[in-house]
C-alpha cells in the first residue's frame, strides 16, 4: 500500500475530494492521487512549482457557462493543455449506509445543484431540499455527523470518498448539463491524434481586427469551435479571444497562427490535444 | 404607505432581498418594491406574464464570466434590454446591532465571496471564514438568530434589508470586480441616447459564416465590445454567437442587420440601450 501511494501521479483539483473535478480525474488518469487545493491559483501554483505532475480544472459547463478564472488563468501561467474530457454532471442522493430512502426528510447540497433536481424535489415532497456551500461537502456532513434523516446530492465519487450509499441515482432534470474538464501539464506534450487546438490573442481595435484575426481559419477552411471574449485586464478597451479550433499541429493550422501573429498583439497556443 | 406600496413599480430578482441583484435594482430604480424569485426562468415567467413591471438581473461578472442560463433566456423570451448598469462588487463585513469588531470570531458567506476577502482574513485571523450558501442570506442569518459573535459578508444592500451594522467596509481583495446587470422589460422601448445593441445571431458553418457574420459589422467601422458562442440546444455544431456593438437604433446599425439577416440563421436583436 506504501509503494502504491508514492508511485501515484499527484494531479491537483480544485475543492474537495468527491467533487466533479475529482470525478474527471479518475477518468482522465486512474489510480492517480488527487491533491485537494481550496483556490484554482493554488492548483497553478503547484503545477508550475512542480509539485504536482498535472492538474485537473473545468472549463466550462453547458448550461453555467464558462469558468472565466480559468481562462485567466491559462493566459497567464506556463501551463498546457494536454487533454479535454466532456463529463456529464449526473446528481444523486447520498446517504450514511443503513439509511433507507423512506427515512429522508431532508437533502443538502450547493442551491445550484438543488436547483437542478426540482422535479425530484417537487414528486418527493417529503424530503425538503437545503442549502449547504458545496456538493461533496453535503455528502461528507451528513455522513461525518451521522444524519440518519438527511441525504447529500453530490456525484457518485462522493459517495465513494465518504463511503456513503446512493439511495437515488440521476436525479438531475436535465441531462444535457455537461462539464468540460481541461488535464494540464507543465510542459508541452502533443498526444498522437490530437486534432484540436486552443488559443488566446489579442487585438485592440475589435471591430476590424478581429475581423482580420478570423480571417486567417476561414480562408483556410479551419472551423472554430468556440469563440470567447474577455476583456483584458488593467487595459481598457482591448480584449483577449480565446478560440478553439479543429485542427491538430500541422501545416495549415502553423500557417495560420503564424498569419495570425502579423494581425494580433498576442498569440498563445493553450494547448494541442485530442478532441473528446 | 399603503398608497406607496401600491404605486411602487414592482421588479422581479432572482435571489433573496439584500443581494447584489436587488442593490443593482435600487440603482437602476430607486424606490422600486422587489419581488424576489427563486429561479431565473421565474424571473422571466412573471416578466412575459405582465405580474412585475420589468426584472434585473446579472449577465456577467469580470472575474466569473458570464451567466450562460441568463443569456440563454434572453434568446429565448420574449423581452427587451432597456438599460444596462455595472455595479462595482463590494463586500461588507455585518453584524446585528451592538456588535462590535472585537467580538468578532466567525464570518459567514458564501464561499465565492469569503475567496474575495483572502486579505482580510489574514490580517484578522481571529476572524474564522466559514461557508454559508448565500452572501445575503448570511446576513439574514446571523441576524435573526441573534448571534453576538459572528458576521455576514455581502453586499451593503444586505445590511439595509435585514437592519445590521456594517463594521467593516470594502473587504474585498480586488477592486476590478465588477458585475453588469440589465434592466428587462416586456415590452421593446428603446431610450434617448441608446447608443449600444446587443443581438443574438446563429450559423451554421462557424469557420466561414461567422467570418461572413463579423463582416457585416467591420465594413461599415462598426465596433464590437462583446463576442461570445454558445453550443446551441439540442442542434450539434449549430451555434448561437451574443455580440454587443456600438451603435443604437441608426441607418449603419439597421443596414448591419439587414446585412447580417441575409448570411445568419436567426438573427435576434436583444436590446439596445444607452452604453454604461
Amino acid at each position: 500500500m506504501k509503494t502504491a501511494t508514492r508511485t501515484a501521479v499527484r494531479i491537483a483539483i480544485q475543492g474537495e475530494a468527491g467533487s466533479f473535478s475529482h470525478e474527471a480525474t479518475r477518468r482522465l488518469l486512474p489510480g492517480c492521487q488527487i491533491v485537494p487545493c481550496a483556490r484554482s491559483a493554488e492548483v497553478f501554483d503547484r503545477l508550475e512549482r512542480g509539485s504536482v505532475a498535472g492538474a485537473v480544472i473545468p472549463i466550462e459547463n453547458s448550461l453555467a457557462g464558462s469558468v472565466a478564472e480559468h481562462f485567466d488563468l491559462l493566459l497567464t501561467r506556463k501551463v498546457f493543455i494536454e487533454r479535454e474530457l466532456r463529463l456529464r454532471i449526473v446528481h444523486n442522493l447520498i446517504a450514511a449506509p443503513g439509511v433507507k430512502r423512506a427515512d429522508l426528510r431532508r437533502a443538502f447540497s450547493h442551491p445550484v445543484a438543488l436547483e437542478q433536481c426540482r422535479d425530484f424535489f417537487a414528486r418527493n415532497s417529503r424530503i425538503q431540499p437545503l442549502p449547504f456551500y458545496d456538493t461533496a461537502g453535503s455528502v461528507k456532513h451528513v455522513i461525518e455527523t451521522g444524519l440518519r434523516d438527511a441525504a447529500g446530492v453530490a456525484g457518485s465519487q462522493a459517495a465513494r470518498v465518504y463511503k456513503g450509499r446512493i439511495l437515488a441515482a440521476g436525479i438531475e432534470d436535465d441531462k444535457r448539463n455537461f462539464t468540460r474538464f481541461f488535464l494540464l501539464r507543465k510542459t508541452r506534450r502533443v498526444l498522437p491524434g490530437a486534432d484540436k487546438t486552443s488559443i488566446a490573442f489579442s487585438v485592440k481595435n475589435v471591430a476590424g481586427a478581429l475581423f482580420k484575426a478570423l480571417a486567417v481559419f476561414a480562408l483556410r477552411d479551419i472551423s472554430l469551435t468556440k469563440i470567447e471574449s474577455r476583456p483584458r485586464r488593467g487595459r481598457p478597451w482591448e480584449y483577449v479571444f480565446y478560440v478553439d479550433f479543429l485542427r491538430g499541429d500541422d501545416e495549415p493550422a502553423r500557417n495560420a497562427l503564424r498569419h495570425l501573429g502579423e494581425v494580433a498583439d498576442l498569440v498563445k497556443v493553450l494547448g494541442i490535444y485530442p478532441a473528446a
